[in-house]
């Protein structure tokens, strides 16, 4: 063995830098998904499936474990950060439990909570909380899925009555895909286009009791069942429509938005357009959350796929052993690439949960912290659920046949985790919405771009890159070529230039966008269109460049507070692998920009295959060791010696 | 509408060269298809799954689809091809059955016929066709994936009671996600370690009856369901093994080795490891069939996500209108590549379909031939698994959470493919022997090679590039740079520029990778070892360029065969796309290698954005037309104008 000469991963001191501020409710919520009663079992019918997770539920509302978001007037302890905690959570016992729990507290409770007033608070919270009223949060409509400033269902004051009349005009207007619709809720916040005296201010939300408590639709409420869907069969989905549905004047959710007695509009925010993503804006903590969330579906994965990794044999090789699969060249370029994403999402997270807390705990709640935290949001659940999608996918493959069996968990992970790329919010609009922000922020620093600001601003935000007066391409490198891999790698592996490159090119992109859409003056709509469609991809492009930016910046943060050493030592090189992948992602843009030349470039994915890769090799087992995640968390005996007991029983045959 | 200047697409044309050779089975398929009772349902129990299916594949016997592959003697039409075409079309009704029918008539089935002789014909086969006999393909062991020449379970002659003893030695050896053998199989084909006169003669196949005709297992015999899986529930996998199992001797598959009755092995192949591989080189036709299978998969999610692109707004625009998501440029780029990497691949498939007729109807079969085939076919399946999972989940993605919902079938199509990409050869297991082959190809051509030889090769091979003395990647583009986009791309879409770029690149892998491997002599196999993984990745990856290649290659040859100039005309811009395609994902190798300046490195992506999308959106709905699915094969209303109805009850509902 080799372990005196090598560093040694401290896991204690990484498990706790992964468990967060929130680490207390982390365990404790961990200690409840470890109960059999809470787990997913494969093979029922989504009827079954269903009922369990709405036992669940209760389990949860009993021990408490609903309250942590809610003011004290609902029995809760105003904690926002850790109320995300617990959904985070409960994906280890069953994403369907997860979601069914974000859709009763996270959306219908937290909708009441952040879009209600006092009195909203004091009459309804307390039953939300207990789950007396299962409730749905009716957004969505079949012919509205992100576009949800034009939903039709509408909600017009009547003045004699004093009352809402919420009304369903079109097939196309039917709530859909709402969570705890088909069958569980009694009542639900419905949006709809708040209409008084003839005139729309616009999507408001209005709670609306819409089941008896025999579980039948109260008069002017239908509705219908999304039936099976491809994974979070634990959650009935389903549609909601209304006909004339009249509800008090008091049912307005109206912190954003009021209606008074005889019919008068009035907002705290003047324009319809900022009070509507006021209001959206509130329900950020979905997308927050959502990250946490799939980066503990994709530890269970990784910690499923490398403990596996070395046990598991393939081929005999030249003197009669069987390498671990852990040995392969192509297995590590599979497994460790995903490891260090992983590391640097999760980093990510746990800065952008601080982050929501400081906001909603009203700590530092400005305009302008709610907007950064909505574009880190956005951004991150964008790239965190594809990232999920992905690395479940090749620790399944990775595990061969025996991860296609349900008992392992990946399958059924990646089929539940499926549809979180395309809710709150579909990852490419999101996406859209980070780039938006990049070039609005971009064109605030230049009320009138031009070439000649276009290349100074790169300067002041690259710092060290040399810019050629010939044009944005131009960027010269600064540094020279060296003849050997080895030293011309010597100056990604500094942790300046590797930062300098990723900032380089998300600044450089934003850069070149705007000035292709700078002719896309008001003047000319349709031009403006067509201008944005034919960049729409290198908008999203540069807004998951911001994205993966942020990550690596969180892990090189995570990692300068690191004190021990050796630990420190190993976790720079999984950075650097998480660094150095996204630069060879992204190989050719920084070839076609000038950073990098053809000789550096390559260099970059030798140095990953010839010597990251076997660097971290000898630790990958002790990195998701720092996961904490027990085998009632995991449930899969290949993460717990499965392969090494058949193994033995193998030899002791063979010695027989 | 600018229809009259556009080009037209001639559907029926296009449509008859995607049904290729065996059009007459593949449409008489397609109407049994069609069958309500042949149809998947989502939400069953895999036990309802499973009943199900065995019922549809009874259907199937009883029409005469499960005879064309099989001899005259078993009431079959010794049709290879027809026999797979069958099988590829069966995932329009349901994967399951798809996979079901292969174990039963594609690996039981076909193993009697291409590893037994003329008396299993006769005793065993008639059966088999009309599922009297439903049986298992017992090879995989649980301790050995992909490594099946060292199996566990024996089989031993007993000269003194002329019987074969099957047996398994440890539960490592147990046979394991063995189709059919949870509950319906009544006998396997069983892989066992042929040992006669305690000499070991490798793998062999045996029949070996399991269970009565009451479903119990025979005596010596034992089992276990592998339970509920990802996907293809509707398939009884199970586990097998044997305690002293015997059969008669003339149950041995004898058609590559024989015991003769005193216990002497004789074998038409001399060599033990060409014994081996011949054997298994005759179950090609899964892979081959495989492609065929994901390729309609494919189809039916991009006929329903284009379909629905046309129809679904997203946003309004500036004048009012809704533009379709169609419109959208991230929309094209998300489908419309997909389109092509389905069309590129649907065209290399056929062609591949005609190769394996060609040798197993025995017009055209030699040991190149043979081992062409398995080339072409490991590559081929290996490809287009990865790209069914990717291309199903765009379109998943591509359609919202509409798509999420089991009736859409795509969710269900993408759990139920999963496995394809670790069954039947791992795909990274096939990628390597598609490297090996490549490698052993350029090795023959150079007994020595050493870096003159090798730039030589590579000038051969390329042709028109011309070489830089001073090394490999010195490689200098033969062009001159032109100043604009417009000038700059003509020279690569230029379809033997696509190709010359495109070969070369699998040419100078294969050739650098030879040269690193050179030193790995048998000298020293440690060494050899590190050399191999620290370059498996890249063998990986020079295979995956060779399979691309293929495609290609042969999507432009259907091409030549157009005489319609609008439908040509049409389908080489997807097959540019394609082939751009391909270019831009491999960008930074062209340009480390000096095959692309960055000038033209950049202009490709403008070229796919700025042109080749937007030509190609017109046709995107002619080109899934072509594909000739129907509703009772596709099964999702919204490639039926869902959407479009919705629309109208909200115009309805406006003008009132």
């Amino acid at each position: 063995m080799q372990s005196e000469i090598l560093p040694k991963v401290d896991t204690t001191l990484v498990g706790d830098m992964l468990l967060g501020k929130w680490k207390d409710i982390r365990l404790h919520t961990r200690k409840i998904c470890e109960q059999p009663e809470m787990w997913q079992i494969p093979g029922l019918t989504h009827h079954e499936h269903r009922e369990r997770v709405f036992g669940q539920l209760k389990i949860l509302a009993e021990n408490g474990s609903t309250a942590y978001g809610f003011p004290a007037i609902a029995g809760g302890n105003a904690d926002p950060g850790g109320s995300l905690t617990v959904f985070e959570e409960l994906i280890l016992a069953d994403p369907s439990l997860q979601i069914k729990y974000g859709v009763q507290w996270g959306l219908f409770g937290a909708a009441i909570l952040y879009l209600g007033t006092e009195s909203h608070h004091a009459e309804l919270l307390p039953s939300v909380v207990t789950l007396e009223t299962p409730g749905s949060f009716a957004m969505t409509e079949t012919g509205h899925g992100s576009d949800v400033a034009n939903i039709g269902t509408t909600a017009i004051y009547d003045e004699t009555t004093k009352e809402f009349v919420i009304h369903t005009p079109s097939r196309h207007a039917w709530k859909d895909y709402i969570g705890n619709a088909a069958i569980h809720a009694k009542a639900a916040v419905v949006f709809a286009q708040l209409i008084s005296k003839g005139e729309n201010h616009g999507v408001h939300a209005f709670y609306v009791p819409i089941r008896d408590n025999s579980g039948n639709f109260l008069p002017g409420v239908g509705g219908d069942d999304d039936g099976v869907k491809g994974g979070l069969n634990g959650v009935d989905n389903g549609r909601l429509h209304f006909t004339d549905v009249r509800i008090p004047r008091k049912w307005l959710l109206n912190r954003y938005g009021n209606v008074a007695e005889d019919g008068t509009y009035s907002s705290p925010i003047e324009s319809k357009g900022r009070r509507f993503f006021t209001m959206l804006g509130t329900l950020v903590q979905g997308r927050v959350s959502i990250t946490g969330g799939v980066t503990n579906a994709q530890k269970v994965a990784l910690t499923i796929a490398i403990r596996y990794a070395h046990e598991r044999t393939q081929f005999p090789t030249h003197d009669g052993t069987e390498h671990v699969l852990m040995d392969y060249g192509r297995h590590q370029r599979r497994l460790l690439p995903a490891l260090a994403r992983t590391y640097a999402q999760a980093f990510a997270h746990l800065e952008l949960l601080e982050q929501f807390d400081e906001v909603f705990s009203g700590r530092n709640d400005t305009d302008s912290t709610r907007q950064d935290l909505e574009t880190v949001a956005a951004a991150s659940k964008a790239l965190s659920t594809w990232n999920a999608l992905d690395i479940i996918q090749v620790c399944r493959e990775a595990t061969g046949g025996q991860g296609f069996m349900a008992q392992h968990r990946m399958v059924g992970l990646r089929a539940d985790l499926d549809v979180y790329a395309t809710f709150e919010g579909d990852n490419n609009v999101l996406l859209q919405l980070v780039a938006k922000r990049l070039l609005s922020d971009y064109s605030k620093a230049f009320a009138s771009p031009n070439f000649g600001t276009l290349a100074q601003y790169v300067v002041e935000q690259v710092g060290e890159v040399a810019i050629n007066r010939g044009g944005l391409r131009g960027i010269a490198q600064k540094f020279t070529d060296f003849g050997s891999t080895a030293r011309s790698i010597g100056f990604v592996r500094d942790e300046e230039h590797q930062h300098q490159l990723l900032t380089d090119r998300v600044h450089t992109m934003i850069a070149k966008l705007a000035n292709e859409l700078r002719h896309s003056g008001k003047k000319d709509p349709a031009e403006a269109e067509r201008l944005f469609n034919r960049h729409q991809n290198d908008l999203i492009i540069a807004a998951k460049a911001h994205g993966e930016l942020i990550q690596w910046e969180a892990f090189t943060s995570a990692l300068n507070k690191i004190q021990d050493p050796q630990t420190k030592k190993v976790l720079t090189w999984l950075r650097d692998l998480f660094g150095f992948t996204l630069l060879e992602e992204n190989l050719s843009w920084y070839m076609i920009n000038g950073r990098l030349t053809s000789h550096r470039a390559e260099a970059i994915t030798d140095y990953i295959d010839g010597r990251l890769l076997g660097r971290l090799k000898p630790h990958a087992s002790d990195l998701v060791d720092a996961f904490g995640l027990t085998e009632g968390l995991i449930r899969s005996d290949l993460a717990f010696g499965a392969e090494s007991r058949r193994r033995e029983s193998l030899k002791k045959e063979a010695s027989k």
